[in-house]
């Protein structure tokens, strides 16, 4: 095709690039289900564990065949002793690069490592362990970085309650439990998000599971994907009382900044997992005695209100940031939380890639000079 | 949109999803260029090193840049203490995956690991480290596996022969070092393959390089990317002798088995960069008294021919394999030395994606069902 016929789609906003049975978005109506159940319905009546089997599996569990995938995923939450060293190594660097590196190591020690790349139940059992020790790696390297001993995994917590258990050696409060139980769930999958999309372009090369979750982890620590949370609570805090908040989120918009949280490249109406937080924040503030907190955010969201018709409304990661926070989890945590609850998301957008497979090889348009002839060096100058 | 309506562009194959002023590639006319440059006028007199300079800053350099740069990439060669008990700990996984896991740690000793993502000559910096440690990582890693110590970088080689002499401390001869350049120049980039499109998606969500070509080698270790050259040099064995070509090329097409190193998603015509690696090849298993080899591939050459009216070429992977193996180079260790000449290519596209940065997010047509009831567990069965 002649190069200047060609049609640019920078950032393959409108293309379709695959059909997916797994996660349904209407972004114009607000809609999110994961296998056509609501976020709503699963947000308030289901648990991470629970959503997470709907999503790898395709339906609801039964009692029975529940408690199997808790054993499973509780019985492999322990991590090889040959990461800890490593973690111990990069240890000053930001979670998200731990992560990286952690997750890209464990590779080597699983036991179904030389799988061939079609063999599913192998990426299953895989994406388990995964699941599994992805939150114990976070913990883990939060108790190295303080020098402190990491803290191992307690068989009688489930998922959320055991992530915040190995970060302090306290067993969480069921209130603590259960919101970032909620939290796991609202971010257990999204489509074809950066890091899902990158890890199905990794996959599409028959790559194994850890190349392409290795890979999603490097996207979604990016600030344009993971990022937002921990800008929310920044912007919180510079904003500091909910009086100031008109005034902080006008002098943003007139100098052309984003306000953080706001708007998604996906959602034109509310964001329908956002709601779910917002009222965990507003019980959590004022558990801890610092309603403050809920307070600024609901100003700002009150400042932002009269751009909600132009399809700019609150994010997910509006709301999350302040959680994290008030369960005393440091900043540079709050993406590799997102992480946490995105593995069993990124898994089956994995195995949709490798049951239908093809390369994903999109084009590029020249448009630097043509047929330059080669100068010897000695004539260069 | 309805989603009766969505077209769907599986693999993105005729997508367009951006510009590029690196590398241009005309697949019907069997045209590569990198900057304007043909591949034929570098193959036959240029150097990876003066390659590499092309391909990040847009133009042939004059001898004092030259200079500068290869002795920026020379001085910067050796690892980080650290990197080696990582790849010690991982040493019996495949090479990419070690690779992967050595160059996500590295990030953590990088002396720009906290620049902005948007402080492209911190990038180039970066490029150039990781450019300069590939080669040492897979050598060291080659060394530590067989119970050897790491070879040091020679200070006297350049990056091909360099990369060569730490496989076995021996300063390679002339001929070798040169076929080695060659290799990596026909390497060093190729427009949005999956790796580098990878890599874009990374850096799109303004994560740093360090993710990026993190990612990048994990989609590069999946066999419909970087796997060919392994698997032809597998084919070149059970062939045997060029008198069984024929036959076996025939079988594999009559079982409808793709022939190992023919085709390629955009070359229609023949891959640019195979003339240079036949003669090679030829020369090399003279040399060393198996000539066997180059006739076995001319053999399977000729079998394809009444192919390549369909548009089914042999591609750069047909013969790279066997110059790899010619120099007793294992064969799990001939996509890291892709690697090794892809890491310019990546890293230019990396900055272009900066430069002109946006997140790219496709979609994914929902075919599953929809509105399913939530129920609770105990009236599930």
């Amino acid at each position: 095709m002649p190069q200047d016929e060609i049609r640019l789609n920078r950032g393959l906003r409108e293309i379709y690039f695959d059909r997916t049975e797994t996660t349904f978005i209407d972004g114009s109506e607000g809609v999110l289900e994961y296998r056509g159940y609501s976020i709503h319905d699963l947000a308030g009546a289901s648990n991470f564990e629970e959503t997470s089997y709907l999503l790898l599996h395709g339906e609801l569990p039964t009692q029975s065949q529940l408690d199997a995938f808790n054993e499973d995923l509780r019985s492999q939450r322990e991590l090889p002793e040959q990461i800890f060293p490593i973690i111990e190594t990069i240890k000053d660097s930001h979670p998200m690069d731990v992560l990286r590196t952690a997750v890209s190591a464990l590779s080597s020690f699983d036991p179904d490592a030389d799988a061939a790349w079609d063999d599913v139940d192998a990426t299953f059992r895989k994406g388990m362990r995964m699941t599994s020790q992805v939150p114990t790696i976070v913990a883990a390297h939060y108790n190295i970085r303080r020098g402190k001993d990491p803290i191992s995994p307690n068989w009688e917590l489930n998922h959320a309650a055991n992530f915040l258990y190995m970060l302090d050696g306290e067993v969480p409060s069921d209130d603590a439990a259960q919101l970032m139980d909620k939290d796991l769930i609202l971010h257990a999958d999204h489509g074809s998000n950066a890091s899902a999309f990158t890890a199905r372009v990794v996959a599409g090369t028959k790559a194994d599971a850890y190349s392409a979750i290795t890979a999603a982890i490097g996207a979604l620590s990016g600030p344009s994907h993971g990022g937002a949370a921990e800008n929310v609570m920044q912007m919180a805090r510079e904003i500091g009382s909910p009086d100031n908040a008109e005034t902080y989120v006008r002098d943003l918009l007139r100098r052309r900044i984003p306000v953080m949280g706001f708007g998604h490249r996906v959602y034109k109406a509310e964001d329908p997992r956002a709601r779910h937080l917002k009222e965990g924040v507003r019980r959590l503030s004022e558990e801890k005695g610092e309603p403050e907190w809920y307070q600024i955010l609901t100003a700002v969201q009150d400042a932002m209100s009269p751009y909600a018709r132009r399809g700019v409304h609150v994010n997910v990661d509006f709301f999350a940031g302040v959680i994290y926070y008030l369960n005393g989890i440091p900043q540079d945590l709050f993406v590799p939380i997102f992480a946490i609850g995105r593995v069993p998301g990124w898994i089956i957008q994995v195995v949709e890639q490798y049951r239908r497979n093809i390369l994903i090889r999109p084009l590029l348009k020249y448009t630097g000079q043509r047929e330059q002839g080669y100068t010897p060096i000695a004539d260069r100058g």
